[in-house]
């Protein structure tokens, strides 16, 4: 495939920042840490973080967010030319949602075993939706994961101390 | 597997009415017609139709709208006890979003070869996430079927006149 327009290591690492400074704002609610921009022509025109349980809503997941704003910044239901960047492996929802909004790309950072359905449970864009995306895997993996990590030790001493 | 309490087949079609019924508001509104609620011990607790061109976002798919504002009756993000009634074959946003509110029946119309996602284009309830719904579908299928035709027959003789 060839390089999409304003991809580099460099580029992807830059907004996964971003993405991994929305998954903090997550952490430091009590949510599990996951964060997202959506970028188009190297601008963020959106962000998302989840925020299930303090919104008690099963849809506010960061991606489904940060896809629900750029819906609304950019007019339309159709997201050209954007890149999602996310800390985690999308789950099936927001992949379905990916396909969706016809996101071109896909960056993530931290493998999801449990949920994940682009390379783990199953690797939806390669089925015949009508739309694949590119996608970019691993980037900031190990900053993803660790604060993952964090969230959920922090969580088990919480538990434990109960 | 056990029959679910509340569950017959007079009133699936029942419910399934109702899922038609917000189908046919979208059609009024000239959105591809397809139509949801949810149920619980026999009453209705949320509806949701396809307002994805007029809402101009990805995300308002009639299970979605139906899915959110469950959440926001019922007070929660998981949604046990359950039924999504929608009068076609949800896509894999859709079925995703049902695997994260726990949904615990789905019961869809029509099949949505192109993009349904429970039989058609992939099984996604078979795979091994954390939730695996039961599933009832082709529950009044003809009418749900019929109205999806009588939409695109209508909108290829519109597209033909201009």
């Amino acid at each position: 495939m060839a390089e999409l327009a304003g991809t580099s290591p460099e580029t992807d690492e830059g907004f996964m920042r971003e993405a991994l400074a929305q998954a903090r704002l997550a952490f430091d609610a009590g949510e599990v840490p996951v964060g997202a921009v959506i970028v188009r022509d190297g601008q963020i025109v959106s962000r998302g973080r989840n925020r299930r349980e303090t919104g008690k809503n099963a849809l506010y997941h960061a991606e489904l967010e940060a896809i629900d704003a750029a819906c609304k910044t950019l007019g339309g239901w159709r997201l050209p030319g954007c890149t999602l960047y996310v800390t985690l492996e999308p789950c099936p929802m927001c992949a379905g949602a990916v396909i969706n909004s016809r996101v071109e790309r896909v960056v993530y950072g931290a493998t999801d075993f449990r949920f994940g359905s682009v390379k783990s449970v199953q690797q939806i864009f390669s089925l015949p939706y009508n739309h694949q995306p590119a996608v970019t895997d691993g980037v900031l993996a190990e900053e993803c994961t660790a604060l993952l990590r964090e969230f959920f030790r922090r969580l088990r001493l919480k538990r434990g101390a109960q």
